[in-house]
C-alpha cells in the first residue's frame, strides 16, 4: 500500500512526523507537505505563482517533498507529478488543533483529505484537540491515529470518499472514552475582535475568538471531543442544500427573455 | 434593508462596483472586502495577523472598507465590527469567472457567503463565467445579478441559507437561455503541471489545468452554465456523509482501552 501524507501546518510539523512513524506499519508512505505553516488556509489553491519544490529530510522519519502551497496544492502535485505511482490512501496530519463543527470548512487539513478523494483516492484526515499551551504527546496522539485509520479501512474507506478523525486531549497512559462516529456540529462560533489603532489612525483587529468544545447538539463532534473521545465523520463535497433544491425546482422563475 | 456586499477579487474589483450600483435599488449597500485580490483562498481564515482596515472610495460608486484579509474575515468583520447594524442580507461578488462544480470548494466568493451563513444571515454569491480574453460587461452582468437575487429573495432565502448564482458569457443585448436551479457537479477537473527547474536546480511546477465546462451529468451547474443558463445553487455547509454516518454507526468499532 502506498500513503501519501500530507498536512496543514508544514513539513516540519512534530505531528506529520509521529504519524510517518505509525503509519509506516500499514504501507510505504511518501510525504509531501506545505513548506511552512499553512493553518486555516482552508481550500485554497495556487494557480497564479508556481509551486517551488525542495526535498526536506526530519531526522529520524523521513525525506520528503515541501511544497511552497497551501494543503490542497500538495495533493494535487503529489499525485499529478511527485509520485512514483497513484497512492492507494492519502492521509493528513496530525493537526496541532481540533478539526471540529465549522472548523471542518476552515481547514486545511480536511481541504487536503477532501481534495484526495476529488483525485479518487480514500482519504483521512486526523486532527488533535489542545488545551492550553503544553505540546501533546504526538507519539500516543499518532498511535491512536494508526488505530482508528485502520478501523476506518476495515470498516470501508472507498474511492472518493473522506472521514476526518479528531483525537481527545490525553496524558501519556490515559486512554480515550471510546471511539464514535458523529455528525458535523453547524453551529456558528461567537466571532470576537479586538479594535487597535496604528500609528497613522487607521483601525486593525486582531481576532480574539477561543473555539471550546461548547455545544447542546449531543449527537455531534463537538460533543463527543468535549467527553473525551476519539471522533470519526465521514464526509462529502456535495455543497448543494437538496432539500431546498426540490423546493426551488418547484416553483416558477422568470426566464430573462429580452423585453 | 441593509446589504453587506463583498467579494474576492478585491474591493477595486469591478464586479463589485457593477454588482454595488444595481444592488442599492433593493437597499443600503455597504461594501466591506478584501484590500487585495483573493481569489482561490476557499474558506481561509487570519486568526495569527491583524486585520488592517482602511477607507477606500470607488468613484461613481461606493466608499466602502477595504481588509486587509480574506473574504470570510471580511465577512467576520463587517458583522462583528463594521456595520452600523445587523445586515438582513449578505451578497459577494461579482467574481471573474465562474464557480460551478468543485470550484464551489476552491472559492473565495462562495466561501464569504458561506461564512454569512454561518453568521445567521441569508446569503447569496455572485459569479461570472469568462471566455477568453475579453473584460465581461458587468453592467449587464449586475443587472441579471440583482434581477436573479431579487428571485431569489421572493423564492424564500432563509437566515443560514446560502444560494450560489453563475451567470452565463453573454454580449451586451443578449439573454440567457433561462433560469436553472441545479446542483453542484462533483467531478473532478483534470489536473496538469508544466514542470520547470531554477537555475539552482530545484523543480518548481506551474499549474496549467483549464477548467472547461464538460460533464455528461446534464442535471448539474457545469451543464446549464454550458448551456448559457443563470444557475442557481442552493448550498449547506453540514460536509458530514449522511449516508456513511449511517452505516458505520451500525458497525463495531473498538473502543481503545488500554492493554
Amino acid at each position: 500500500m502506498l500513503i501519501l501524507l500530507t498536512n496543514d501546518d508544514g513539513i516540519f510539523s512534530p505531528g506529520l512526523a509521529g504519524l510517518y512513524r505509525e503509519l509506516v506499519a500499514l504501507g510505504e508512505v511518501q510525504v509531501v507537505a506545505p513548506a511552512s505553516v499553512e493553518s486555516a488556509t482552508s481550500h485554497g489553491i495556487t494557480l497564479k505563482a508556481p509551486l517551488l519544490t525542495s526535498r526536506v529530510t526530519i531526522p529520524g522519519a523521513f525525506t520528503g517533498t515541501a511544497v511552497d502551497g497551501r494543503p490542497a496544492d500538495c495533493v494535487k502535485l503529489a499525485v499529478s507529478q511527485v509520485l512514483p505511482r497513484r497512492p492507494d490512501l492519502m492521509v493528513s496530519g496530525i493537526n496541532a488543533g481540533a478539526n471540529v463543527g465549522i472548523n471542518v470548512l476552515y481547514s486545511g487539513t480536511v481541504a487536503a483529505a477532501i481534495e484526495g478523494a476529488f483525485l479518487g483516492l480514500p482519504s483521512i484526515a486526523v486532527s488533535q484537540h489542545l488545551r492550553g499551551e503544553a505540546s501533546p504527546d504526538y507519539g500516543l496522539a499518532a498511535k491512536l491515529a494508526r488505530e482508528t485509520i485502520e478501523q476506518i479501512l476495515a470498516a470501508g474507506l472507498g474511492p472518493r470518499q473522506v472521514a476526518t478523525v479528531n483525537l481527545p486531549v490525553l496524558k501519556t497512559g490515559e486512554s480515550p472514552a471510546g471511539v464514535k462516529i458523529v455528525r458535523q456540529c453547524t453551529r456558528a462560533w461567537g466571532d470576537t475582535y479586538e479594535r487597535r489603532r496604528d500609528p497613522r489612525g487607521h483601525d486593525y483587529f486582531w481576532n480574539t475568538s477561543v473555539f471550546a468544545l461548547n455545544t447542546d447538539e449531543e449527537d455531534t463532534d463537538v460533543a463527543a471531543l468535549r467527553d473525551g473521545y476519539v471522533t470519526i465523520t465521514p464526509l462529502q463535497f456535495d455543497l448543494t442544500n437538496h432539500a431546498l433544491l426540490g423546493e426551488w425546482s418547484r416553483k416558477k422563475w422568470s426566464g430573462f427573455q429580452n423585453g
